[in-house]
């Protein structure tokens, strides 16, 4: 999924997104409901109307924002109250008003409210914070059940799976969620928050054991090549990630043979496309040379060219694994793919 | 024509400017010159191949930007030497040397170099710089028949009428131009430069009476929509400037009922378009209140989006200009399309 965290993938449009290969679209309650406000959203015919995209959008609860972004938090069994990271204002979330937000922002996927804590805290809180999700799950699922749909059309609400990179906590959360409810899809969350790579793919083993085989997985907040490719070999289905926006309007670019910068002189007179074995529609048109320029004066169509090619680069990877995976190729071709993408450490950014 | 001064309209790309309904694209010589060099350009093919844009394109000399962006300048009669704006070195231009780089850049259309003064200088500096631009217009057209095009096509020198806002003054240098060579175009310069709007429209009339009918004249740096027409009545063909995509980046909108500020409170809701007689791509498909959101949210797809919509209106003013033009019904229709633009005061941005 591209991340368009304020109904706008950075510096694209839709169409853009649509001829880059994207499929769905992931937003934010947090963020939309302090801006714009979700009151408004709903008023104007929900998020696909508002930023005009007609495919899937998932909206994220804002468990993770509430824990990272605002100020001056309260977190009781009730919910969380916090300040606005944009005005200062206080503000309260429970799993009751993050459904409602959910059903008027009308994304097709909602997530839960959860109780997020950082990627190496100890078992204690982390069992502490995986069984608050759980419960408040169970009053998400309520309130949710309570709520009708605003906009026209059906709405799925993902449970998350939390537990920290400890194994039983894992379980168990995977165990009183399967137990509670038939959902459509399930999510995996606290990860890449910090925690070492192995204990990561090591989560992702546990999980995957433990949840239907039948339903999609979502893997919150990942990632990079690698990590898509080593999340898939686990059995993980969706992913989102800002790299692929943040890095391009930093200058950063996905390529076959690895990351380069743009800025590095070494392009200045640099003929080639981006990617040579690219078909997004910067590297069809122009060169590194050309982007270069634009990135060193501070023109705006460099960073929209490499975030088209770098959402492009991780929607076309995908692709090319679900073609492995229906070829029964899986393992041969992601070895090769990140032998090549590891090959030129030369020209990481 | 729409600005790219390096290379880039800002915040678009060619599609969208093809779209749009631009034809024509600006460039700066003097710009290029210094980021990323002229001579890059000229290894990398020029500048339609480099920008990716296979229309026309002219490049502006850099007159005007030596004169109003550089510092610490010498003017003699051999050239003007001056300290880049970017990184302070000292530079010289030429009539020769920005003929050289005009070549190199490749546009279909290349300014003279010319002595621009302030708009309200007086008769005796507004004579010097006149006679002194008409000198170095004989040295640019000697270097330009010197020099080949680079590119495989050919390019066409314009001169350019300066005079402040003396009627001997403009007079005089048409009759020494159009004397000095059968110029397949013509630019007034000088105008639009701080002076008041009855001297321009003086000036479009002097000059309109002292050039051929048939060679399209070019008005430098105008304009906004009354500009625009003002200049059609008087003669003009061509414009340029900045004011669609620099507005369009600050929230201002042109639309056939005035100007407005998208960052205003009032449009926080309105499912409108920006302009409903407007059939751009921003129109066809967001809300005044989804690109407010844009805005306040500082997201750059608001910037795009504006300066868009902003492009396309001048773009299709011009169009409805010719077709009034053709129908010999152009002071009727300007008379109607300033009333309706400057019938709602209320909501000038």
């Amino acid at each position: 999924m591209a991340v368009g965290t304020l109904a706008t993938v950075k510096s694209l449009d839709p169409r853009e997104l649509r001829e880059a290969g994207a499929q769905m679209i992931l937003a934010n309650a947090y963020h939309l409901h302090l801006r714009p406000g979700d009151d408004l959203i709903a008023r104007l015919g929900g998020l696909h109307r508002f930023m005009r995209w007609d495919g899937p959008i998932l909206t994220d609860s804002g468990g993770f924002q509430v824990f990272s972004l605002a100020q001056l938090r309260t977190v009781a069994e009730e919910g969380v109250e916090f300040r606005s990271h944009i005005d200062g204002s206080t503000r309260r979330f429970t799993p009751e008003s993050v459904m409602e937000i959910e059903r008027n922002l009308g994304a097709d996927v909602v997530m839960q409210f959860d109780h997020v804590i950082p990627g190496q805290s100890d078992p204690a809180s982390a069992r502490d914070a995986s069984e608050r999700s759980v419960r408040w799950l169970a009053r998400c699922l309520e309130a949710f059940s309570r709520l009708e749909p605003m906009h026209g059309h059906q709405q799925s609400l993902f449970p998350i799976v939390q537990g920290g990179i400890h194994d039983d906590l894992r379980r168990e959360a995977a165990a009183a969620i399967t137990a509670m409810h038939d959902w459509s899809g399930y999510a995996i969350g606290g990860l890449s928050v910090g925690e070492a790579k192995p204990d990561m793919y090591r989560m992702l083993d546990v999980v995957n054991q433990a949840l239907p085989s039948d339903r999609p997985r979502y893997l919150m907040g990942v990632g990079f090549p690698e990590d898509l490719i080593e999340g898939v070999r686990r059995g993980v289905d969706l992913f989102d990630c800002v790299a692929p926006t943040r890095m391009g309007r930093n200058g950063s670019v996905f390529t076959s043979d690895g990351r380069l910068n743009i800025k590095r002189a070494e392009y200045r007179s640099d003929e080639r496309p981006l990617d040579e074995s690219c078909d997004c529609a910067a590297c069809a048109q122009f060169s590194r040379a050309y982007i270069r320029h634009l990135f060193v004066s501070d023109e705006m169509l460099g960073m929209r060219l490499l975030s088209l090619h770098n959402v492009h680069f991780l929607v076309a990877l995908m692709r090319a694994a679900r073609a492995a995976i229906a070829k029964g190729e899986f393992d041969a071709w992601s070895r090769r793919w990140l032998d090549r993408y590891h090959s030129r450490s030369d020209i990481l950014a």
